[in-house]
């Protein structure tokens, strides 16, 4: 398969989705509901390039397993905004201060602290609003259990406890158990539950959820640490952010703590990992292996 | 009745749930998955005498309708859990800058603006979480439909939305339509929706939901004006925190724009208003009508 062409065809329905979320807002009769300054905000935040790789887990789960149709999208979709609305407040003056994301600046520094603030709480609740359109198809308690599911992946024990835990951590000397928890909880639980969620709306059985949750928490994990590698080896046009504010913020890395090589190692390691996770099921899981394997490349 | 007593042991109702939610987190297996300093900041603005008018709307409205048990628990404290975030970040520097609320430092005095921003955050969330559980009762869908609504008076059609119109409109002549807009936005429409949840979990037929729903946006209207108000004529012992600001801030306010006794005679004809609406029902509302007359004088 031409995971290239994979990644940007489900990229594309994600975009036309989350762009026609926001825009009936601003043509319809909501036309006075929603301030116009606040929609561009969001929309800068949610199409300045990301990469969708947390939906398009979510969609190639539910895909494996048998799922088609659209009613995946709406869980994508929330997925991607929960994700933007974490990075607009993680890149905040008060938190990670950061200038620049994807090669755009953030969206602080367009449109200034207080509506980047609003803009994701205002993310943050659609997402839940997306996601609680009732199906009407009996489907309500599966609904119920996978908003549970993204809402305790975001939270205080997901991935805002990970964001508390990465502050809190800067330029001190941490262990290794309290770098695994900053890493699994704030990108790991959200990445697991990406696949977790499109696994189960699918119609996984446990066996197969079992699988598809080791290879997230795998993913997830090698995703981080590449991200880590990318902050102190990759250029500002390759990431599209500033590189090497890690060490300048004094944050705590897997390179830091383990350096380049080991990391690589690691990273490495992880991807076979998770492919392994894998390997009781056929064709059907194709674009899962093709991501991991993709990712350790980011070229995406 | 006694209305204050009534207060009171609703008030100590969810106090007590909100307390239990977040304690799960310090003393079970969780012991390591949310940091001590994130619970604290939660804790130091959930619990810092918060009057709970809005789960304890969402509960009469409830118990009005015959509903009973303690399925409308989880809502009512998820709305006070929204209401407290969107303090947290209302308060922060970059937004209103207060220092004080309900007689103490806010957040971000106590616990810094990273904190803040991630306790708001978590509790946005956490809210979510708790509202989602499902019942298994077959009521999933009715779940679904209630959270949908919260989301909705939440986020950027409603609270949030609101909050963006308020601060863009500081130091500007507005017209009364975009005051209008800020009052019924950014406090009426989560007051509004405490009420209808309440009705619409406790089974209220359609016509009980419209009239309801009436005495909730009057209900909400008074609520900020009489708020207006009480910035101009009230004292920091009475109110627990500065009074003033909004003209320091050029803030759009109801006496701002109409004058403080007109601002009066509205918000008493507001709470008249909002008590004509319940006029074809009995005693079961009572405590509607009293929590209306009630909120005029503002000792609570």
């Amino acid at each position: 398969m031409d995971i290239k062409q994979y990644l940007q065809e489900k990229k594309k329905i994600i975009d036309i989705a989350l762009e026609s979320y926001f825009l009936k807002f601003s043509i319809h009769e909501d036309q006075k509901e929603v301030p116009p300054s606040l929609l561009k905000a969001i929309h800068h935040s949610l199409f300045s390039g990301g990469k969708r790789i947390r939906p398009i887990l979510c969609i190639s789960a539910y895909e494996a397993v048998g799922g088609r149709g659209e009613k995946i999208i709406p869980f994508a979709c929330a997925i991607e905004m929960i994700h933007t609305y974490s990075l607009i407040h993680d890149d905040l003056p008060a938190i990670d201060n950061d200038d620049y994301r994807r090669g755009v600046p953030t969206c602080h520094k367009v449109f200034g602290e207080a509506l980047s603030i609003l803009a994701g709480d205002g993310l943050l609740t659609e997402a839940f609003k997306l996601m609680s359109i009732p199906p009407n198809d009996g489907n309500e308690a599966l609904i119920l259990e996978l908003i549970h599911e993204i809402a305790n992946a975001s939270g205080i024990s997901g991935m805002v406890g990970g964001q508390v835990v990465d502050i809190e951590s800067e330029g001190k000397e941490v262990s290794p158990l309290i770098l695994n928890y900053i890493h699994t909880h704030k990108t790991g639980a959200l990445i697991r539950t990406s696949i977790r969620v499109g696994a189960k709306l699918g119609g996984a059985d446990q066996e197969t959820l079992n699988a598809f949750t080791h290879y997230g928490e795998k993913v997830g994990l090698a995703f981080q640490i590449i991200d880590d590698i990318l902050n102190v080896e990759g250029n500002f046009s390759q990431l599209g952010k500033s590189v090497g504010t890690d060490i300048v913020k004094k944050k705590v890395t897997f390179p830091g703590l383990f350096g380049l090589e080991e990391s690589k190692k690691k990273a490495k390691e992880l991807i076979e990992l998770a492919i392994h996770c894998l390997s009781s099921f056929g064709p059907e899981v194709d674009p899962l292996r093709e991501i991991a394997w993709f990712m350790i490349s980011r070229e995406y």
